[in-house]
C-alpha cells in the first residue's frame, strides 16, 4: 500500500533544534536526565572505537515516551487542559500520557485494544489514566481514541505524528551529545518514527556529518521501503516481539523529518533481537524491552558497520514483564549459541542420568534443566527419552559436549536444536 | 567461636579519607564512575525522602572489588609486579585481581574450590588469570593460595583485610557525596567488610551523622554479633543465595573500622532478597546479584527505618548467570505475593482448561505456566490434575483469582503455595 506525497511537509516546517530546546526546558523538572554507560564489551564485539548505550529504560515510566507526551500536553491551553486528553496505545506512549496527564492535572483516557495485557493496563491505570478497553486491534482502538476527541472535545495526543511529540523525544538527543559529544553514528528504533525524528534533528543540526541510523525489525520494516521510495509506504499488519516498535507506518510529519534527517534504516529479526536483550542484560545488567534492544542487534549484525566509531545505542524502553524478560534471553541465548535443547536416549534408567550430568559438568557447561521426556515413534523402545537444557559459552562448546554425550556408553544424543 | 580483639587497629591506624583520595587518583583512568539513579519507587515503598541507587553492578568486571585489588596491586613494587600475586575467590575478587593484573601486567593466579562454576572460571580466564581449581570448600583454596605466596613468591591479595584494598572500595563513597551530597543513610552489604569499611571512611569524614548501615544474609550473619560483642565473631558455616557476602567473618582491619564508623547491621532473608532482585529487575531495570540487591531487601524490610531520609543503597555487583537470575526473580516474585503455583483438580480434561484460561485472563491475571501433572495419592482418581503458574498484582489479586477458579463447575483448587 502507498500513501500520497502531497502532503508531507520540510522537516523544517516540522520542528527545529530550537523546538527541541523549547521542550527542554519544560521537561527540565520532569524527566530524569537518563545514564549514558559506556560499553567496552559491545565495542569490541562490533569493532566500534566506542559504544554509548543512553539508557531510557530507566526514564520515568520506562521509556523516553514521557518527554514527547509531557511536552505536547504542557502546551495546552488552559481550556483544553479542562477538557483533558485522549490517546491510543497499548504500551509506554499510554503511560507517558497518563503520567504527564497527573503532572499537569489533566484528565486523561487511554483506548487499548481487548488483547492488551492486563499488567500493562494496571500500569496506565496506575498513573491516573481512565483506560477503556475497545477494538479487536490497535487500528480499532485508535478510530475510537479520535471519535472521543471529536464527541466530547479532550484533544487527541498522537504517539509520534505530532511536531510538539517529536520535539520532546529529540531531547534526548540534547543529554546525548553533551554526554557523549564524540559520536560519530546514533542508533534509533523506529515504530512511527518520532524518535529518530527527534534525534536526527538534534544531531545533523549540530553535524552534519553524524550518521543517524534506524533499526526496525523485520516484521514490521516500512520505513526503509518508504525512505527510498520517496513515499510513504504501509504494512498491511505486523508480526515481531518488539511490540514498542510494532507500527504499520510513518506518517507525514515524521516521514518529513525522516527523510531529511535520518541516513539509513536497517532491520534486525527476532532471533537478533531476542539476542540483544539477552546481551544486554549479561553484559550492561540492563533490563531493555526487545524494542529497546534493536540498536544494539543492528551493530551486532552484518548490515551496519560501525568500524572505529564512536556510536551511541539508544535503549529506548524497558517496559517488559520479568517472565517475558526470561523468555526473551533463553531465546537469545539460543540464538547465540550458548544454550542448546537436546532430546537424549539413556539405556540405563535413573541410573545413567549420572553419566549424563558428569559429562555436562566435566565439559564446563551447566545443565539448566532435565526432564524425563514421553516417548514419540522416533524413539527406540528401548531406551528412556530425556531432555536436556544445556548452557555454555557458545556453539563450539555446546557442539562439543554434545559429542562427549552422544560418545558415552548407554547415552544417545536423538536430536538437538544448536 | 571467637577470636582475640588485642590484634585489633584504631580506624585511623587502617585507612583515612586521604588514603581513599590517593586510591581515587590510581583508579582515575581505569574504574568507571558508576551511575546514581534515583527511584521514585523505591523511596515511595520504604517511606524515604528520596533513594539513589549506586549502581557498582556496571562497574567494569561488574562488581565493586576492581576498585580494591587495582589499588592494592598498582602500589607493588617493581620486584613485586614482576613476581606477580595470587589470591583466592570464586567471584567478584577474581576478577578484579585478574583485571587489575591485565591492566598493571602483573601475572595472576587465582585459587578458586573445586565446586566453582565453570562460567565463572570462564570469565576469571577471560581476564588473564590462571586459575587454580584446587580445595573442596573455599577455606582450602584460600590456604592453598597463601602457600603459593609462600612458595613462589608472588604476592597474596587478600579480598578484603588489606589497607589498600578498603582504601580502594572507599572510591565508591567518594564518587557517591560528589552524586548524592544529601546522603543521610547508606545502605552496604557486608561479606568481610572492605566496602563497608571504606564508604564509611569517607562518609564519616564528611560527616558524622551520616549514618552507614550494613547489610547481611541471614545465613551469613556474623557482622553484628562482632560488633555487639566487641569483638570478631565467626560463624562455622554459611548458607545464602547472596554468595557475593557469603562469608564467615570479619578479619582485624575491616573489623577495626566497622566498630568505629559503621552505625548498625542489619540481616534478611534470601527471600528477601530474591524479592529485591525480581524489583530492582522490574522497577530500576538492572540486574543485581543477590548479594547486590541487599541494601534495597533491608529498607523494605521492618528491621530499617529510613523514613524521610535520603538513602543511597550500593548495588555492589551484578554477576549472576542469567538463568539463575531467572530463578531468583521468580523466587522473588513469589515472595512478593505476586506469583503463586496451585495445584487444580479438572474434571473434564481438555475442555475444562478453557475455564482455567477464561478465568484467570478475567480478572486480569497472567497465566504464566500450565502443565497436566502426575497424579498423587492425594488427587481425586476421577479428575485431572494440573499445575497451573499464575502471576497478578499481589496477595489479594491471586486469592481471588484462586478463588473463582474453586468456584467454576468442573475445577477445583487442591493446592497452592500462596
Amino acid at each position: 500500500m502507498t500513501s500520497g506525497t502531497a502532503e508531507i511537509p520540510s522537516a523544517d516546517e516540522v520542528v527545529t533544534v530550537a523546538d527541541v530546546a523549547a521542550a527542554r526546558e519544560r521537561l527540565a523538572d520532569v524527566v530524569h536526565r537518563t545514564p549514558l554507560d559506556r560499553s567496552t564489551t559491545f565495542a569490541e564485539r562490533s569493532g566500534a572505537a566506542s559504544v554509548g548505550l543512553k539508557l531510557e529504560n530507566v526514564q520515568r515510566t520506562g521509556s523516553f515516551k514521557l518527554r514527547g507526551a509531557y511536552n505536547r500536553m504542557a502546551k495546552l491551553s488552559p481550556a483544553e487542559r479542562d477538557r483533558g486528553v485522549v490517546t491510543a496505545s497499548a504500551g509506554n506512549h499510554a503511560q507517558g500520557v497518563a503520567l504527564a496527564g497527573r503532572l499537569l492535572d489533566v484528565e486523561t483516557t487511554v483506548v487499548v485494544p481487548e488483547v492488551t495485557p492486563a499488567a500493562k493496563i494496571e500500569a496506565t491505570r496506575g498513573y491516573g489514566a481512565e483506560v477503556l478497553v475497545e477494538g479487536d486491534i490497535y487500528e480499532d482502538s485508535y478510530r475510537r481514541a479520535l471519535e472521543l476527541a471529536d464527541e466530547a472535545g479532550p484533544t487527541f495526543v498522537h504517539p509520534f505524528d505530532d511536531a510538539d511529540v517529536i520535539a520532546g523525544q529529540g531531547t534526548v538527543g540534547l543529554e546525548l551529545v553533551e554526554q557523549y559529544p564524540e559520536v560519530d553514528t546514533a542508533v534509533v528504533a523506529v515504530g512511527g518514527g518520532g524518535l529518530v525524528a527527534g534525534i536526527a534533528t538534534v544531531l545533523k543540526d549540530r553535524d552534519p556529518d553524524v550518521r543517524v541510523v534506524g533499526v526496525q525489525p523485520e516484521g514490521a520494516a516500512h520505513a526503509k521501503p518508504s525512505l527510498d521510495a520517496g513515499e510513504i509506504r504501509d504494512l498491511p499488519g505486523v508480526d515481531t516481539v518488539a511490540e514498542g516498535i510494532a507500527d504499520t507506518r510513518m506518517l507525514p510529519k515524521t516521514f518529513g523529518v525522516a527523510r531529511e534527517r535520518v541516513d539509513d534504516v536497517v532491520s534486525v529479526s527476532d532471533r537478533e533481537a531476542s539476542a540483544a536483550v539477552a546481551l544486554l542484560a549479561e553484559r550492561a545488567k540492563t533490563v531493555a524491552e526487545a524494542a529497546g534492544a534493536v540498536p544494539l542487534a543492528a551493530i551486532l549484525s552484518d548490515d551496519l558497520d560501525v568500524t572505529d566509531e564512536h556510536v551511541a545505542l539508544v535503549v529506548s524502553g524497558g517496559n517488559v514483564d520479568l517472565a517475558d524478560h526470561a523468555d526473551l534471553v533463553r531465546t537469545g541465548l539460543s540464538a547465540l549459541g550458548r544454550r542448546v535443547e537436546a532430546r537424549l536416549a539413556v539405556a540405563d534408567w535413573p541410573a545413567g542420568l549420572d553419566a549424563v550430568a558428569a559429562t555436562v559438568a566435566d565439559r564446563g557447561a551447566d545443565l539448566a534443566g532435565l526432564e524425563r521426556a514421553r516417548p514419540t515413534a522416533a524413539d527406540d523402545p528401548n531406551r528412556t527419552p530425556v531432555t536436556v537444557e544445556v548452557t555454555g559459552t557458545g556453539p563450539d562448546h555446546l557442539r562439543e559436549v554434545l559429542t562427549a554425550l552422544d560418545s558415552r556408553d548407554g547415552v544417545a544424543v536423538a536430536d538437538d536444536d544448536l
